[in-house]
C-alpha cells in the first residue's frame, strides 16, 4: 500500500456511511437511484438466475423500481416464477418491476430509428429502457438507406423530437444519413445483424464512428440500453444548458 | 432538425402516394418489385418466424412472387405449415412462392462455378434465386484449382454462357483462374467453408478481392443471393449499354 | 434508374435553388453553416494543398468562419502563405479564419477532460472546434486513473460545466470512472495514444465502447472534431427538450 | 510430378506458340490485348523503375497502348524521363501511352460517383483506366450521404448513363444509397480515405460487402482500376445477353 | 537429427531417472509437486472425461492433491461419480481433492478485487487455486469503476494484504486504478464478461496491458488459475529478495 | 469468353479421356490415387451424411481405399451404418476403408510429437492418415516445452525417425525448440487448444510461422491430416533427391 | 454533477495540500516519489520536445531523479542540450538524471533473459529502469530457444537471482521454457520483433498469455519499463509476505 | 530455481565445452555451421549496423561462410565498406560471403516459381540462400494463376526438379494449382505484394494455408529465406528415408 497517501484515507472514511446491501456477490447501492435519477438495472448477461434473482430482490424490497436487460426467455421464465411483479417483454429481452413513480425526462419525445425487422431487439431493449426512464418514444422502423425514400417520407418527426437514436446493422450506413439532416443530437446503435464481413454488428460499428455526419456519437453493438441512458443523460441536465 | 430546408420537405410530401403496408415492424413495399423488377426478398436470418410469416402473407396477398432465404429447416417447416403454399428447397435453404409469371432476364445463360461439394449451400441459394429472377442456369460443380484440368475439361461451358458467378471456400482461388480465361463479367462469392485460417471466409474474401485477374468483383461471404441479385442487375439493363 | 419513382424527381427538382459553388472537386455547399449553425469544416488530411487552399478561399470570399483540421506543419505553412488571415494552432493542427460574429452555443462551459500529455492534440483539435462553434471550455488536463486523486481533487469543474468531453488513449478507463462521477451527458474520445496493444487507440475505443458507466457514448480514434462537434449537437438544440 | 497425366502434357504443349517476350523478370504477353481487348496494364507498386521501364519499353515497341497504374511522383519523373511518350496524371497516379486506336465500349457513359474530395485520386484512376478502355464517363463528385440531397439533386445523371461506379470511403455507405435507387450493376470501391476505425478502408469495405441494397459488388480497397476493368468486362460482352 | 551434439545427449541420460507414470495419453509427472511446491493441476477444458478421469486417478493414488479447472457441470457429475472424494466448486468450475497437508504461503493474504457479479466465475477460480496452493485470500467483489467509491470505500483492505489480485472485464479499467493506489504487485486478470467490441475479453486484456499504471502485469482472459500461480510463484521466493 | 485462345481449347479437348465418375454434386476422380499415390479423401465437414455416404460408396465399389476426416460421432454413426466395412477411429474423429494393400512409404517412420494431452485428436488425425498413407509412426506424446526435460529425455528418438511433425496448441512454441535440436524437415501443426488469445489456434499458428529455427514450415490449424500429407510428399519422391 | 455525494467532496477537498506543480500540459507531482519510492518517469513517446523539457527541468529544478524512455536519437540530442546533466543512453532510448541517491531494492539482483540480438533496445530500457529503481541486474542476453542448450548451459544465473524477467520477440517461447525451470516469478515482455505474422510483436505476445508454463505474467509490447516496474513492485513490499 | 533438478544441471555441464564467442551482444555458436551443415545467418532487420559488422567479422575470422538477409541498401553499404569481401545482391537484399566451400546438397535442382514481378526480392532471397546452402535452383518467373497457361507451358520444369518452392502474393493461389499438379513437397511463401486486403501478405497465407491441395506447406510473409531452409531440411537428410 501506498505510503503517505493519508489524506486520502481519510476522505475515504467519510464515504463509509453510504448504505449499501452487501449481497456477498454483489453490492446494492441503494443511493445510485437517487445520484443518477435512474432505475437500478441489472445485466442479465453473464449472471445465474440465483444471482439475477437475489438483485432483484434486494432492489423490490426497497420499493426501487428494477430493469433486467439481456434476458434470455428460459431465465426470463425462472426469475419472473420467483419474483412474479416482473413482467418481460420477449422482443426486447427484458423484465421490468415498475412500483414507484417514473417522473417524465424531457418535453419533446425521443425519436427511435431502425434499420430493418432484424434490428428491432435492440430498439425495443433501447423502448424499454427509455419508458423506464421516464422518458417518450416515437417510433420509426424498418427505414434503411436502401430504400431512402422510406426514410425522407416520414422524416417530419424530427421536427417534434429531441435527440434521435438509430439503430441498424449492415452496414451502419443510416446514422450519416440522419446525422445529414438533423441538427440535434444523433446516438448510433451498430447491431450485430447480418453475416460475413458483418462481424457481428463490427462493421457497423466501424461505419458508425467513421461517419461522413459530423458528431454522430456511437454506443457498443446491440447495447440499445446504453443509446437510451445517452439519451437520458442528455434529457437529465436541460437545466445545466 | 434541420432549419431552412424546406424544398427538401417538399419534395419528401410528393412521396407520400407510394403505397405501403405498415406491418409494425415491416413496411412492405408493394412498388418494389415494380420498381427493380424483381420479387419481394425475405432474409430469414435474424427475424422470427412470425415476422417471417407476417410478411410473407401480405406479400402473398397481393400476388406477389416471395423469395425466403437463409432459412433453416426448423423455422422453414413452421413457416410453410403457416403457408403451404411455399416450396423448401433444404439444400438452398430458401422457401419460394411462384404464383405471377416470371419474366425470362438475359438471352443466354448465367454460368454458375463451385468449388467444392461444400460450397454447394451457397451456390444453390444462388440458383434459386436466379430462378426466381427469370434467369437461366449452367451449373459447373466441383471443379477447385487443386485439380484444375477439371475446370479445364469443362470450360466450354463459358461459350454459351454470359455472366459467370464463382463460389468457393477455402482460400478461394477458383475467381483468379476463371478471370483468367473469361473475358466477360465475372463474380466471385467467398463462402464459409475450411477451418483454421480459413476464418469463416475470410481468408477467400480476401483472396478474391486481391485477386491478380482484373476485374473480378465480389459479394459478401456466402451471399450467393447477393451474387445472383448482382448478374439480374447486369442482364437487367442490357438495353442501356 | 428506378422505373416509377417520378415523385422523387419532382422533390428534387425542388432542390435546385440551394446555392452550390462547384469547384470541379468539390460541391461548397454555402448554405450548410446556416443550415446546421457551424462554419464550413476542410478536413486537411487527404487533400492535397492546392485542393484545401481552393475550398478556403471559396469560403472566405463568401465571408464565412473557416475551420481546417489535421492540418500538418508542412501543409499549414503553404495554406497560411496562400490565405495569411488563417490562423495555425500547431498543438492541435487546426487553422482558423473568424471573420464573422460567432454566437455563444450554451449558458455553461464545456468540461474537456485529458488523461495525459499526450493526449493533448487532440483535446486541443477539441478545443479549437467548440471555440469556432462558440462553446466555452473549461480544461482538465493530466488526470489520468493511475493518479484517481487528481480527478477527484478537480471535480468541483463539473459542478459549473455542463456536457463532459473525455479525452483518452491507452486502456482508455478515464471515462468509466468520469461517467460514474457525473449525471449529464459524456462523451468518450480515444486518442492513438499508446503502443503495443494499444493497436494506434483501438484498445482505448474498445475499453470506451465497453465502458461498466452506462449511457458513455464515443467517437472515432483521435475524433477531436466530432466530439466538439457532438457536443454543439447536444447544446445547440437546448429549446426542443 | 504427376504419373499419367500425359494428355494434360499434350495440350500444354499446343500453347507452345503463344509469342512471349521473356525480359527475365517479367513474361510480356502480346496476346493479352487480342485476347481482352485491353491495354497492357503495369502496376507500378512493388516494381522498380527498371522494371517498370523495361516493361513498358517492350509494350511501346510493339505498338501497344500502355497504362501504369500506382506511378508516385518521384518513379513517374524518371519513367517519363525514359520514355517520353508517357503521359502522366498526377491526381490518379497514372501514366499512359496511347499510340494505337482504342475502340469505344459501350453506348452509353459509365456514372462515376465519389463521395468527397479524398476519394478523387481513386476515382481518377478509375476515370484513366476507363479512358484506355474505350468507356466514356459521366463525373458525380462530392455527393457524400451526410448531405443527402447533394446525391438526389443530381440523380438524373443515372437516365443517361449505363454501370454505376461509388467510390467512398470512411463509412462506404453511398453504395448502399445508390444501389437503392438504380436498377442496373453498382460497383462499389472502398477508399483507404479516413483514419481511426476506418482501417485503412476496410470499415469502407465491409460496409459495402454488408450492403443492405442487393446485388452491389465490390472491389478491393482503393482499386479504380479493377472498377473500371470490371465495368468494361460487363459492357465488353453485351451480345452475350 | 543434429550431429555433434554428444553433449546434450549425455547429459539427457541423466535425466531418465525422474519419476513418470505413462498413461499413453499423458506424462503424468510425481515429482512436478516436489519442484514447484504446488498440487498436480488438471485442465479439463479440451480433454475427455476418460482422460481426466484416468489422469486424477494416477495422482490421487499416489496421495498428492489434485486441482482440476475448467470442468464444466457435465463433465464435473462425471468425473466425481467416478472419483468420489473429488469436491465440486459449481461456480469456480473447479474440483479439488485434498488428502495432503497443505503449507501456508506467504504471511499476509492475497487482496483478490472484482468489478463485477458477472466476475465472479473467474475470480473463484482463482481463489480455489489459492486455496490449493496454501495461500489465504481477502475478498474485495464488486467495486468496479462506475462507482469508484465502493473501491474507496474499502481500500484499507490493501493495508493488511500482499499481492492483489484484480479480475475484470468490460473495460478493464479497475487494476489502473488499483495499480495507482497501491505500491506492491498488481496482477490483472481480463475476463471475457461483456458483448459487442468487448471481443471476448480482448478489450479488457488490451486496456489492462496498456495499463497507465505503471508496473500491472497481465494473465491470460479468463484464467484465474494462472494469476493465483503467479501470486504464489511471487510468495515462494520470498527468501530470494 | 476469351477470343483467339484455340490452342488452350485444343488441348483440353485432350483431357475428356479421364474417368470421372459424375455424382452430381462432386467429381470422385478415380484417377487421383494413381496420379498421386494416395487414397481418395473426403473431408466431412461442411458435408451431409448423405454426400459423404455417396462419395464413400462409389470409392467402395472402385475398391479403392478411403479415409474420411473431420467426422463427428452422429455423422459417424449414421455413415458406418450405411458403409458398415468403415472403422470409425473416434479419438481422430476418421473413418477408414481398407480394402487395397497400402504399400510402405519410407524406410524409417516418422516422429510424431506432441505438447499436451488436448492436442491428441489432430495428432491421431494425422497418424491415422500417416497410416493410410503407407507411412510408420513413432508417437512422442505430451512433452510440451514448460517441462523441457520430458522432451530432452527422449530425443534419442530422432535418431531413428526422419521427418518430424509438431502437433502442438496454447504459444506453439514446441516446433521451435525442436527445430533447434533436429536437421530435417519440421512441420508444424498449430491446434486450436487453449483460450482467450489462444484465438482459437491462432497465437499457435503464428508462432510456429514466426519460429526463430529456420526452416520449420507450418500447416492450417488443427490440419493433422495436411501435416501426413505433407510428410507422403516427401517421402514419396525419395528417388528425385 | 452527481447529486448528494457531499462525503465525496469533503473527502477531496482533503487531498487539496498535495503538492502540484502545474505546468499547464502536466501535473507534475512532487509526491509520486515519496508515494512509491520510484523516481518520475518521462514516457518520450508522443511528447514534444519542448513538453519533455519542460517537465524535466521542473523535476531536475525539485531535486529529483529523472528517467525519460522512448527518447529517439533526434529528440534526444535537443533535450540533452536542454538540460546537459541528462546521459543518454543509445540503445535503451533513455535518458536519466541521477542527482539523489537511490537506495538498494533487493538483496539479489533480478535474472535479466532476451532471445535474440534484436530484442536488447527493450532489454536495455528494462535495465535502465532497473538501475534507477535501485535493482542489480544479471545479464543472460542471446539465449532463445532454437538453441536451447545455450538457456541451459547458462541455468546457474537462476540460482543467484530472484525475480526473471524474459524479453522474447518472434514466437515468443522463451517465457515457457524459463518458467518450466524456474519456480520464482517470471515476467515475460513480446518485442515487436519479427516481421509477417509477428504481427508487430502481437505474436509473441499471445504466445505468451497462452503459455503452457503456469503463472508466467506478461507486459505490454516492447515494455521493457514496465517488466522493470513490476519487478520493482515485488521487490519494494518484501516486507509483507 | 526449481528444487531437485540435480540431473538436468549435471547434463548442463557437459555442454560448457560448446565453443562460444561471446560478443556480449551476441553469442556466435562456431559450432552451429557444423551441426547442421550450413552457413551462419545473420537476420540484418532488427540489428544496428555494429552488430551486424560485429557478428559477421567474427564469422569471417572463423573462416566461415556468411549470409546476412534483409539488409537494406543503406546499411549494405556501410556493411560492405567495413566487411569489403561481402557481395551485396540488391534484389534479393542479401550479402554474402563465400570463403569455404559450398558442397551441393541434392541431386536434382530446387524449382523456384513465382507468380509476379514484385515478388522477385523474396524469390531471389531465396535463391541466395539455396546457393549459399549448395542447393541448385531452376527458376519459373511470373507464371501467376490469372494466365494459368503460363504456368502449364513451362510445366515440364518440375520432370527435372524435386522440391518446388512457390512465391506468391495478392491471393496466393499459385501453390494450390501447383500442388495439385505435383506430387513431390510443395512449400509456398507468401509475399506481402499487393494493397487494401491483402493485407501486407495475410492474405495469401490464409489462402495457401486454407489451400484445397493437400499436404502444402508454409512459411512466413516474405520469409524467402525459411523457404529455403526447409528445402536443405528436406534434401540434406536423404538418408534417413
Amino acid at each position: 500500500m501506498q505510503r503517505g497517501a493519508t489524506s486520502v484515507e481519510a476522505a475515504v472514511s467519510e464515504l463509509k456511511d453510504l448504505p449499501y446491501a452487501d449481497l456477498g456477490f454483489a453490492s446494492v447501492d441503494h443511493h445510485r437511484a437517487l445520484r443518477h435519477g435512474a432505475p437500478e438495472v441489472i445485466l442479465g448477461h453473464g449472471k445465474t438466475v440465483e444471482q439475477i434473482v437475489g438483485i432483484a430482490r434486494e432492489l423490490a424490497r426497497m420499493g426501487q423500481n428494477v430493469l433486467i436487460t439481456r434476458l434470455g426467455e428460459d431465465a426470463a421464465r425462472q426469475v419472473c416464477a420467483a419474483i412474479p411483479q416482473l413482467k418481460y417483454a420477449a422482443l426486447a429481452r427484458t423484465a421490468t418491476l415498475e412500483q414507484a413513480p417514473i417522473a417524465a425526462l424531457g418535453t419533446k419525445p425521443i425519436a427511435l430509428v431502425s434499420a430493418g425487422t432484424s434490428d428491432l431487439p435492440v430498439a425495443e431493449e433501447c423502448a424499454e429502457t427509455l419508458r423506464m426512464l421516464g422518458v417518450a418514444v416515437e417510433r420509426l422502423y424498418d427505414v434503411g438507406v436502401a430504400g431512402i425514400h422510406r426514410l425522407l417520407h416520414k422524416r417530419e418527426v424530427f421536427d417534434r423530437t429531441s435527440v434521435v437514436i438509430v439503430v441498424a446493422g449492415m452496414e451502419g450506413a443510416l446514422p450519416s444519413v440522419v446525422g445529414g439532416i438533423v441538427a440535434g443530437p444523433v446516438i448510433a446503435v451498430p447491431t450485430s445483424v447480418g453475416y460475413g464481413v458483418s462481424f457481428g454488428g463490427l462493421a457497423a460499428l466501424a461505419g458508425m464512428l467513421s461517419s461522413c455526419a459530423s458528431g454522430v456519437v456511437v454506443c457498443n453493438i446491440d447495447n440499445g440500453f446504453g443509446a437510451a441512458y445517452a439519451a437520458a443523460r442528455i434529457l437529465r441536465v436541460r437545466e445545466k444548458y
